[in-house]
């Protein structure tokens, strides 16, 4: 049995052989740079030294998994590894990058303090919340955050926990089980304090949803605090098993007015409210800001869960051999075109919306410096409107992508990507609920189109991003094939950006016009109209943006390569668009819709020799994928066997018990 | 808190008072006729009232799913519940219905023993392994089947296990850890026998694939037989987990030539190999009948998976509230269109490839009775062929449809979705392997597409089972809008049918004009072209012959209804496929793709007030479906309250430490 050591697969040095470029410029260029790089792999290489940050080979119950996160949530406090966005902003970018590629649950759990509940304290709260905020970032007071509702999700300003201003304090009730805060992050056995939101009486008014900071639970025993009742929401798949996610319910719970996060509002001490919010539209905007960055964040979920599908889907099956001509060996299954079909696309898309999330997040920041310089200009007003609408589409884009990629991935994997230590499902399920939080994707899509058809309707044809830009534009329709097929996609996303927006507006006003209000008439406007719409503006904003970002690349070999990457990226996105441009108009007969689908075939399989290089560049270290089909050394068939070995199994535990059941069934009587 | 009492969602009962038919008859339709429902009702209610059969609300280890499962499988025998297809065809068939809908993983380690191992016995076995089978039946054997090598899944033809005829015994041998048997379910743990394939070798030649039932584990003790090393596969996402999947490896493993399957073949005792094949396609059609079998029954998998999803989808959708207009009460999410849009597609595909398998089940089971009677006639062969044909494009068509739907359904619920308790991610990673199972999908659809390419060259125009009539019609182009939208649909497939054929043949003689071999040219020509024949083709039957079965139900309401449903399930299923309508050629302008869109969103309107209505008629008993989401008395706000107020919570496991890090932390200097 000596050739129990040869592999059966085929390498990947062979592959990487075939690459045209770089492997070390192409990492840091897709790595967000040099210096951030040489951060991450600093980071990686701590926690890699450290064996509890080594992934279990098997599922862990809800108590082990969240006292694992527990733990390795100290080790990141004893390391001093960056946490706080405003003490040290590179080193919090990189180790937020790590934390995103290694296990979204310990992630949440410091994200949703460290950056969602100090976030929403410092852009909503005032000077008398300073201290909590430092307590806050020195980790001497653990915090959640308390919006969604038993019944109320997506429609958050419909919450129906009240915060009564009574004799000089405010009183917190949950009028029904509707009510009941649930979801929070770290409620259910960390946090001492929760960012509540509530629907704010005083003198018997209703003054609408604000925020509050409330304790949750005493300093000195941790245990709840009386007038409120708190538990556990059980278990959940992937990685957010390990995340705490409490219900909370208000019976008469009463603190100080102090609680509420004061900013343009306030009590006074004479049980008045007061505020400065010219219209209630005006009081939402000063949380829409917070509210992007969320999405935008998100948008990396889609990144890389594209990541990690193409690094285990690419890597196995460069090295998987199944059939082959009738007189040679068997080939790696990634040299079939329909193999290639279901993966590079993965790939490239990975790599296009990492490098449009890197251009989105540099502007973002850009935008709250300006926001919080007190800067008040038309110009920055348009930019809150444009940064809204493109993350309510980008977000729902990148991460209903990211979850296909990987229900992709296991499927190429064939049956061995079914093995719980190939991971596919476990990061499926952990990226799933991205297509739901911070915005039910099909929801959130809406507001891009709003935003869009707004714009038209106030005749707005530029912005200060420039995405609405075509809004300038004649739509043309299709004259004949360019060289340059990334000139062919973008004209007909421009083209059906005016098609459906045009289409979006009339159907509006048609439903208008037959008697619907605006919430109906919105509603039936949604499919194969509003919704084409914001998917497009989407798609049509990442392309373009990936596409500068390659212009901007100096080594000439990694561009080339990156400029067919966002070619792929292109026509892939735009395949399930052709029937809208064949119904508009756009083009006839068989040469656009052949054209589009000859090219997408012609670029997978130019980059197939680059495409194990380029994962390569994306991929996360090898514990931190801890796959077993997808380690940098090619080595799948030696890591099952390995954890197979180790399963190696004599007698079934229930072997007695079956022994007896065959011992019976010998003398039962023939039926 | 007396309003705790009131429910925040709406009533299923309001909506079921919508319906238009008669929910006994619907379902008696829906579930195979009235006989077997009363079969199946009657099994499920042994179960429900068994506390065994009660699903836990977490995710079980390893460990304690499969001796769960073991102790299911026990309480299977022991109330007698019907496993054995022969003896007991009717109760078998409603039994499996059950099992199917119940879990995924009982249904495995009942079937792969009683279905797959003693049916691969059967078929290939002779006299010499009666006994054997007789055991098998009576369960004082447990059987395994071993095809898949860790190294070989899709080419079984090339599997590298070998069994050499040496001194009058059979020697097994595992040469490298690629020939390692892999995913051999039962194995692991409970299995005393195994049907193993491998490399024959007489006298030093290697005779192909064959295959053997060899003993596995000692009679006695229950302990691994000498020159075998078994061991388990680890954990698996999903139901699946609770099977013991094995590997197994063979060191000089030696046993009687008995243990040859000699169906049409065997060795002498003088050591020669006879055999009676005339080929080797002629030995391999020795299995396909078996095969075709299998994915027959996957086809279900698609139905159950879909089934599923519309239960715990819509039931939550109709009973969720959100949003409303400006001055009226919140909506039951269902009521919006694009809520309708995710969901109603899965309940029409449900009801219609039900439909479809009914009928496919029947005329399998007529072909299998004609077979086994020794039938030889060119009919029999031409039924073989179109048999082997559709069950190989129908399995991927369903199984993709059933995991798709499971995700949608999962995002349809929104955060609540992703509680345990909603069961819909455990559902989806349970359905994911059969995608893969009996075939990859995309592997597989060749075989389809394969079958269509040769009848069109042999000139071969009307099939036994009438699903490749189409090659009799002339293709007509869109010429206007037929008044029953179905006529359309169909109209359009049968176009497409021949375009991708047409199209296919083509570009394969295409490449082999430029020198391709036929392996390569096949694989070129996949993806536009094959892949999407054998979809229409799939799609056509499973719309043709669900039409066929609603049309002969007596009913007029139930009728009429599941005309629409039938209906529906056409045009979602056409819509993917109106790119290639208009490429090539089929239709030109707006009306034709328009009329199809607009003709799903007024069918979806149609059948709203009917949707919880369909939904009743086709759900498994609620301990069943075990989703606190999709109960049938609409209580999904309070089934998640009762489980979460189960785990109220008071202090953490780790809060002294959590107390201690907070302390620690207080007295730390700032950085």
């Amino acid at each position: 049995m000596s050739a129990f050591n040869a592999s059966p697969g085929a390498s990947l040095d062979e592959w990487r052989s075939k690459a045209s470029f770089d492997g070390g410029k192409m990492r840091a260029i897709l790595q967000g740079g040099e210096d951030k790089l040489r951060l991450k792999d600093e980071y990686w290489q701590i926690m890699e030294k450290d064996p509890l940050f080594k992934k279990p080979n098997r599922h862990l119950s809800m108590e082990e998994s969240r006292l694992l996160t527990h733990q390795r949530w100290k080790k990141v406090l004893e390391y001093g590894l960056p946490c706080d966005m405003y003490a040290n902003y590179e080193g919090f970018s990189a180790f937020s990058d790590v934390l995103e590629e290694y296990d979204k649950g310990l992630q949440a759990r410091i994200q949703l303090h460290s950056g969602v509940f100090v976030g929403a304290l410092s852009s909503m709260g005032t000077e008398r919340h300073k201290e909590l905020i430092e307590k806050a970032n020195r980790n001497q007071i653990i915090g959640c955050f308390c919006l969604t509702e038993l019944s109320h999700g997506s429609n958050t300003q419909a919450i129906q926990t009240t915060a009564t201003y009574e004799k000089g304090q405010l009183v917190f009730r949950s009028p029904h089980i509707g009510a009941m805060k649930v979801w929070s992050g770290n409620l259910a056995q960390s946090a001492t304090h929760a960012l509540v939101f509530a629907q704010l009486y005083v003198g018997g008014k209703c003054e609408g949803v604000h925020g509050f900071v409330v304790q949750v639970r005493d300093e000195k025993t941790h245990r709840v605090l009386p007038g409120l009742r708190i538990g556990d929401m059980g278990e959940k798949p992937g990685h957010f098993n390990c995340i705490e996610n409490g219900w909370m319910l208000f019976e008469d719970y009463r603190c100080s007015t102090d609680a509420l996060l004061n900013k343009g509002c306030d009590i006074t001490a004479d049980g008045r409210y007061v505020h400065a919010f010219k219209s209630d539209r005006d009081k939402r905007s000063v949380s829409l800001g917070a509210l992007s960055m969320g999405r935008i964040g998100i948008v990396g979920m889609g990144v890389n869960a594209c990541r990690a599908a193409a690094t285990i889907g690419i890597r196995y099956s460069a090295v998987r051999k199944q059939f082959g001509p009738p007189d040679g060996d068997e080939l790696p299954i990634l040299t079939y075109p329909l193999q290639r079909r279901r993966l590079l696309p993965i790939l490239a898309a990975s790599i296009c919306m990492g490098l449009f999330q890197d251009k989105m997040i540099d502007l973002f920041s850009q935008y709250m410096a300006r926001l919080l310089s007190g800067e008040k200009s038309d110009e920055l007003v348009e930019l809150s409107k444009e940064v809204h609408g493109l993350s309510s589409c980008t977000k729902p884009r990148a991460t209903w992508l990211g979850v296909a990629a990987l229900a992709e991935a296991r499927a190429a994997c064939g049956g061995h990507g079914f093995l719980y230590i190939s991971r596919l499902n476990e990061l499926r399920d952990t990226y799933d609920p991205s297509q739901t939080f911070e915005g039910e994707n099909n929801i959130l899509a809406q507001q891009a189109s709003n935003y869009l058809l707004s714009q038209k309707k106030q005749g707005i044809v530029s912005s200060p991003m420039g995405t609405t830009d075509f809004l300038q534009t004649r739509p043309i329709s299709f004259k004949g094939w360019n060289a340059d097929s990334l000139e062919n996609v973008i004209a007909a996303y421009e083209w059906l950006l005016h098609y459906t927006l045009t289409k979006t507006e009339k159907a509006l006003e048609d439903r208008k016009r037959r008697g619907d209000d605006a919430f109906t008439a919105r509603n039936e406007t949604q499919i194969d109209t509003a919704h084409p719409l914001a998917l497009a503006y989407a798609e049509l904003t990442m392309i373009k943006w990936a596409e500068e970002a390659v212009k901007e690349i100096e080594d000439v070999k990694c561009r080339s390569v990156l400029h067919q990457v966002v070619r792929l990226f292109a026509v892939s996105q735009l395949q399930p668009h052709l029937t809208l441009l064949y119904i508009g108009g756009y083009c006839t007969g068989p040469e656009f819709g052949t054209r589009v689908k000859e090219e997408q075939l012609a670029l997978e399989r130019s980059l197939s020799p680059e495409c194990v290089a380029l994962v390569d560049a994306i991929a996360s270290p090898d514990f931190a994928v801890a796959s077993a089909l997808g380690t940098s050394d090619g080595r799948a068939y030696e890591n099952m066997v390995a954890d197979f070995f180790s399963r190696e199994v004599d007698r079934a535990p229930f072997a007695d018990d079956l022994l007896r059941v065959i011992e019976a069934n010998k003398t039962k009587p023939k039926l």
